[in-house]
């Protein structure tokens, strides 16, 4: 891609909520577009989207759409992304795809730009965006790792309903509406009962009976920290909150953490807000990440099970950082 | 106590989320009981509480109110156990408290029938009830415990409002009703909005960081499993749920344990319910176990960051086993 002043972008899926968040951040953050060209499926082909104050009609993506196009930002799902992300890279363009479809081919950098910023000069036409419930965790324990050197990390997510879209959210408060009001309710997006209950089950199941979001934690982190042979376990739930992704992180490292040390590491980390001051009743919580771009971190505390290990409360908003703002943020660095 | 065929049964605190549960559990499992007594402070005392089909008014909670009970069954917070407590054994009442306020007492036995019913036998009049988040905890790892010792635990909680008691429920629901319809939330009960958001945040906050929550699933655990220096490290979450905790629990153990041989384990140990079945989406959730009396255990995998390692996933009504339950099965094991 050459070096200009202005660009045309292209966002894929451009009526999903990771998509209308995509738009939002390029707008806030003023990123140099010449032109946007919001793109979706058939479903969604013809809608309105809003760009700088201007309602822009929704375009149908087909192959042909990626001529002239120099950044392509994908969250269409996996499947669009597989078929469509090599034609427009075939096109010219740099696709920054959203979905899990290429995060973990080897030809593929998978990049949070506060960890390995130096892996985007790789790519050959197609980056990846993480799964949002590794960008939080990895923006949180990289600054760690490169003090201390983490050896193990045991977490469990707590994971808002828009991870899984517009029509989950829906869902959501529909569901509270009825059982408010002593209806019955009729679960469609998730096979159970989301509102007032958890669900620890977030994408499909594999036969070791981890799901494919616990394994996304796993492998994701392992490539995107450049350490292949991490420990990373990891238990996804789902539950009733509309917006933001938090964490319980438990990390083993190699050499000695403190509690003051890891706050003062985190203080000045990219990316990274330090919100740990539980006499003052201040820790992270999903309702206050929502909207804004950090990853908030606090509860950090020592634990004491083993020699050197600390515990963390991780929080932000899975729409911004966890999608739109990483993918943009990418886009950044590569016309940097 | 002289053994009988029948008791006199005090429930102080029998207006409570947890009291009103006592009174059902014992009636649901025709505890003998000859007399029944409901106390409570001035606050409730004067209120109908129903037993066994007939409206019985709540007496008020004075010194004298044990003379001729033979078992008290507390549950109106510390401060009412600490001094009460104490009167009602001196009365010659066996007192089992529900509250935190004897549980680490070296005199006073901590009970979870499964675990460790010899202990009820050492009790000087006052046995105590664990914490609801200890007690499914200790139900579901006992048994692997047995088998393959446990060494380290590594706990992140799921916690329901009602744990709190029947104001956190209201305000729940209240502030669910006052988001949807837009309007403005006023939290009481909780330092912060409940609704639609997570709080790392259970019982006060210690100098260490850590919660008087998450010490009780250390040190409680400890004492009912008889293990004094098992590594425990804990991060208690309350969720927008009503009724019911859920828990992602990590074990290291000393013996390897497959995936197999912890369900065989489970699938005979006494107050578990094995529900680890996710290709048919089989998995416990925290609806499901409203109202029941079993510990539900499920999303059982090999932990591969560690040798020997597990992952669990654990729900029970906190209400029930977590708190009347457990209290009524330790006054049936008394009187066996």
């Amino acid at each position: 891609m050459n070096k200009k002043s202005a660009y045309t972008v292209a966002v894929v899926g451009a009526t999903g909520a990771v998509g209308t968040e995509m738009l939002s951040v390029l707008e806030e953050r003023k990123f140099p577009v010449d032109h946007i060209l919001p793109l979706a499926s058939s479903k969604s082909a013809g809608e309105e989207v809003t760009f700088q104050g201007k309602d822009l009609v929704v375009k149908l993506l087909t192959k042909d759409s990626f001529q002239g196009v120099d950044i392509a930002l994908f969250s269409a799902g996996g499947d669009v992304s597989k078929e469509y992300a090599p034609i427009a890279a075939k096109a010219g363009a740099v696709v920054i795809d959203n979905s899990s479809a290429w995060r973990m081919d080897p030809q593929v950098p998978l990049v949070v730009p506060e960890v390995n910023p130096q892996d985007i000069s790789k790519h050959q036409g197609i980056i990846a965006n993480p799964n949002c419930s590794t960008i939080q965790m990895v923006v949180a324990l990289k600054p760690l790792h490169d003090h201390a050197k983490i050896t193990r990390i045991v977490v469990s997510t707590y994971q808002s309903v828009s991870g899984t879209g517009k029509e989950a959210m829906d869902e959501l408060a529909e569901q509270c509406r009825q059982l408010l009001t002593f209806g019955d309710i009729n679960p469609k997006v998730y096979p159970h009962q989301i509102a007032f209950n958890c669900l620890p089950h977030i994408d499909d199941f594999l036969p070791s009976g981890y799901t494919k979001e616990e394994m996304k934690m796993v492998n994701e982190t392992r490539k995107i920290m450049g350490e292949p042979t991490i420990g990373v376990s990891a238990t996804t739930v789902r539950v009733p909150v509309f917006v933001s992704h938090a964490e319980s992180i438990n990390i083993e490292t190699e050499k000695k953490l403190s509690v003051e040390e890891a706050r003062a590491i985190l203080s000045t980390a990219p990316g990274v807000q330090l919100f740990d001051d539980p006499s003052r009743g201040i820790y992270p919580l999903q309702l206050d990440a929502v909207g804004t771009d950090a990853v908030f971190v606090g509860r950090i505390r020592e634990d004491d099970s083993i020699p050197k290990g600390l515990n963390l409360w991780v929080v932000a908003d899975n729409l911004r950082k966890g999608a739109a703002l990483n993918a943009v943020q990418i886009a950044e660095e590569l016309v940097r």
